[in-house]
């Protein structure tokens, strides 16, 4: 059921020749779906810059800009230039650099923040409120007429000035259906760009992602962007579950970084898409530079690449288990969804281990140059098996263990 | 939306108070759904062991093995007895503690891996054999009428042996749904304790897993595990949307570690599930082990604790942005869906950045014994922010700036 290079909507962008015979589940399209025709939103410059480790001058900030329009995200999003000083003249100077990407700044639904984001030179500003209950009471107290007229006016303001504009609310998922429908719908009406959901503690689930998004594609014309909070750790599949329900606009950072434990993380939201949305991705975004992005930003913020990280964590494309380097062996597809060549990288097979069958020590006594037989082979694997039963084995022990033991073979004959 | 700490089924492990008014999505429940209701299968010794860096000698996996039982998982899974002289005698001695967890071990589905597993006396045996057109061209090469004769041998075999069984797919989400479901039914009907569902390499989406578990749900009468590998960062929200489904059994490890990237791991699920479960959970599971437990496999394997891991990640409850800090320290529930307290840790508001607003100034100056006017904090404030677009300050350096600003006033009285 799995949509692996398989496209699996209408979409013409993911017109992917099918690998292998449909499955049921995989033949449901949806004309809806945005799987296949979807655009990044990279806030690792806003949200990015509120990871606890973040720091970012004005030449890192530069650098992550360049990279990362080069990389093709469609926007970068910039913290507010009225967080202080330097954060307005850096992103006055990101908006001089000429990148592929459009600019966008992220502000406080208020005259004073929108008439400073678009003095700055943006190409949008997306703007947040808060709306849920919560936030009501704890944060700005208005309630939502006060909200709605706030909102109407400084969206004219700033459409009057020639600039996109996003409107979205705060903490979606814990406000008021009824109110946050009302209030999408009100600016739409006066030609909001895109709304956006979000969810700022990352409560959401994957359903309830699809159920708002779906909902809410039937009330408003425009776009509808998504800021998915990882608190859970759902923060990609529910950026997977708002394009199925028609969100068009996806936000991530560089590794996820941000509030708490962050967002959806960019290279994740790829390894996401492209299983389902192989030729769309690859059309559009450079995925054999993801790594350097990655370990730009990390180096930046002073943070190790997650082991477990999609694509890009050190082990992504290490197989270990006996059966499993079996088939990769004759297969790779056979236990890789993902193909580690895409991104520049390479696939690994871990032969010493207890857990190591004889088809991995066959492939590795080929690729050392010696001839053995299958039942030699086996006998050296049987060799392997014992010492990692005693010990944990580097490669070198297990070519030693190998080399010796065909130097025992040549020296028997 | 968000079921936050509000029962959002009718299963009566849920019944937890409501904390705010109930919205659309909430109220609607489901009888098939086990998000208040699940049992978890604890990998980290069998899934665990085919991670890259993993080698347990026996000494760590009895304290692993220990800790997890302590910590309240209902099941613990080893790795094949089959696979090396070592994992016999380990699964053997594991079996001898008298945990409190129901100890199985998981081998490939033929008479004598089976025959060798019920001789270590554990209470339950997985059994495993591949399905898709993948791997039976690549892997064993059976047909699903041989698949289905030799797992009824086998599950007969098992059950004679008064062991629990359980019947696996691999790589159910590329296999033809209706030789799975025939499969299913068949060993069903035989009368074996649990099917597997497996995402052997982390292709599925969220409404993939839950439309195959749902319609599996109306196929089999037995219990539902499923088995979700990582390589696109859904597994989480994966093994929630199986739940949803119906099924009853997530098989987990610590950290995730496993094969490639890993699978859905103990303590994101711990923090999905505390979400929208959270009486059941608490009333499950020692959570406040959790971080010690992360600790010492993370060690064991030697990888770092990721920034970003659920709950543990080293800034899962800081909190930086000025309208967030101001916000939390009224309220916590305003920008955390987790409370730290729930787990041992604490919650830390950053306040040493050029995104630090005046209220997080104000309590760190409360914190500090000082006292000071809302307009004398609004101008140290002022200076910390202009300090903080220089460079990047540590906590110290902002309460210098603090204390030498509250010197100052001093002085000029």
């Amino acid at each position: 059921m799995c949509g692996d290079r398989t496209a699996v909507n209408g979409n013409a962008a993911s017109a992917d020749k099918p690998l292998h015979k449909r499955t049921p589940y995989e033949s449901v399209g949806d004309f809806l779906s945005n799987t296949a025709n979807f655009k990044i939103i990279e806030s690792t410059l806003r949200e990015g810059e509120q990871f606890a480790n973040a720091f970012f001058d004005t030449e890192t900030k530069i650098k992550i800009a360049t990279a990362l329009s080069d990389f093709g995200v469609e926007y970068i999003e910039l913290t507010s230039p009225v967080a202080s000083q330097q954060s307005r003249e850096d992103c006055e100077a990101i908006c001089k650099l000429g990148l592929k990407s459009k600019i966008l700044t992220h502000v406080r639904c208020t005259m004073e923040d929108a008439r400073i984001a678009c003095d700055t030179g943006v190409d949008g500003v997306d703007l947040v409120i808060g709306t849920s209950s919560f936030l009501r009471e704890h944060s700005h107290g208005k309630d939502m007429v006060a909200i709605e007229k706030a909102a109407i006016e400084v969206i004219n303001y700033v459409k009057s000035r020639g600039v996109e504009v996003r409107f979205s609310s705060e903490d979606s998922f814990r406000s008021d259906l009824v109110d946050l429908l009302q209030l999408y719908r009100a600016v739409d009406r006066v030609g909001v760009n895109r709304v956006g959901v979000a969810d700022t503690v990352g409560c959401a689930t994957p359903r309830q992602v699809y159920d708002l998004v779906r909902t809410l594609r039937g009330v408003v014309s425009c776009d509808i962007e998504v800021h998915l909070h990882n608190d859970t750790g759902c923060a990609i599949a529910n950026s997977h579950a708002a394009l199925e329900a028609g969100a068009t606009h996806i936000d991530t950072s560089v590794l996820g970084i941000g509030e708490r434990n962050g967002i959806t993380s960019l290279g994740g939201l790829m390894a996401r898409m492209m299983v389902g949305s192989r030729e769309y991705v690859m059309s559009r975004y450079k995925l054999h530079k993801i790594k350097e992005i990655e370990d730009m930003v990390a180096d930046a913020v002073q943070i190790n690449i997650p082991f477990n990280n999609p694509i890009t964590g050190f082990c992504a494309f290490t197989h270990k288990a006996g059966i499993h380097a079996k088939a990769i062996l004759a297969n790779p597809s056979t236990y890789e969804i993902l193909s580690p060549e895409d991104y520049g990288l390479n696939r690994y097979v871990h032969f010493a281990s207890r857990l190591t069958g004889w088809n991995a020590i066959k492939s590795r006594v080929e690729q050392l140059g010696l001839a053995m037989s299958d039942a030699q082979v086996k006998e050296v694997t049987a060799k392997i098996k014992q010492m990692a039963d005693i010990r944990p084995l580097a490669i070198d022990d297990t070519d030693s263990i190998i080399r010796s033991f065909h130097l025992e073979l040549q020296e028997q004959k």
